[in-house]
């Protein structure tokens, strides 16, 4: 999403939400670092994670959780720029705004929402292979900065070490750590 | 759409369908020859566009038909590409593929479709204006390469002159004559 707005003339800034809980934003900043975008660490505060978890934990499953706490970020982050928006693939489940959800965020806080939702993830597999260098891995603490990671720190605090994985699975993750060479 | 893709690398290719009943290419081809794109006429039959008309003619109102002409041509051009683009956005609501219609489309075509559903109407319009020269004008037989156009002369044919007109209201269009000069 970055790239394409970029090319259209866009002047783009990354930007990471942190709930103060974990770090997580580490990964996103040095992605940001190595394709020579602007990066920004948003302080969302603590209340909203914990909200969220508290949804997670009383469903048992992390997709309402996470979208509640996507679409109160995003009324947070239109606060500080004319035109936002996120990676959302057509084909993502979690968290992704509704048609519903898009037009109320834009006419509430007078802003531009845009998401990826017109790609679907083949399309977008070949363009990130055509255009970064991409390095699959597990998924852990340290190399990922998706809310999922505050999320699980949380979860695990409250209710001891090892409760965050019988609700999050395991994943493999593509992380983007540069652009190809022929760039 | 098309300036999105070959900023992302892609080899852009336009591509006006046809059903033989009126010239209605024209002024697409005019606009892409003035972008530079290269551009193609796909013939599509008239017997597509018949079963089109008779629906609308039905229904009373074109939308159905609209959306059943774009789907059944969109699998003709999917004979031809790769990949296939459209140009619908957000807030359109005819011609659009739902998620199943597309997912439908992709498996079984084995192509990648894309359109512009993450961007809604003030973006494309900021982005129009500022990337094309367009002129604003009632549209007419002349100036305008969409279905509608030969929907309209079919109908007419049929049913005597003037009967479409009762249902397609007149309306202004936005049509891109060339890009704007800074660029």
């Amino acid at each position: 999403m970055a790239v394409i707005l970029q090319n259209l003339g866009y002047e783009v800034e990354l930007v990471t939400v942190n709930f103060g809980v974990y770090p997580s934003w580490r990964p996103a900043a040095e992605s940001a670092l190595n394709l020579g975008y602007p990066h920004r660490i948003l302080e969302a505060g603590e209340k909203l994670l914990e909200e969220a978890v508290e949804l997670i934990l009383d469903d048992g499953y992390p997709n309402n959780g996470l979208n509640y706490l996507h679409h109160q970020v995003l009324h947070q982050v239109a606060q500080e720029y004319p035109v936002i928006a996120d990676g959302t693939r057509r084909d993502d489940r979690t968290p992704k705004l509704d048609i519903n959800q898009i037009r109320s965020l834009e006419d509430s806080e007078n802003v531009q929402y845009l998401n990826l939702t017109g790609f679907g993830h083949k399309t977008i597999g070949d363009l990130s292979r055509k255009l970064f260098k991409i390095k699959k891995e597990l998924t852990t603490t340290d190399n990922n900065s998706d809310y999922e990671i505050e999320v699980r720190h949380l979860i695990d605090e409250l209710r001891g070490d090892g409760t965050a994985s019988h609700i999050f699975p395991e994943h493999v993750q593509s992380r983007v750590i540069g652009w190809r060479e022929n760039e």
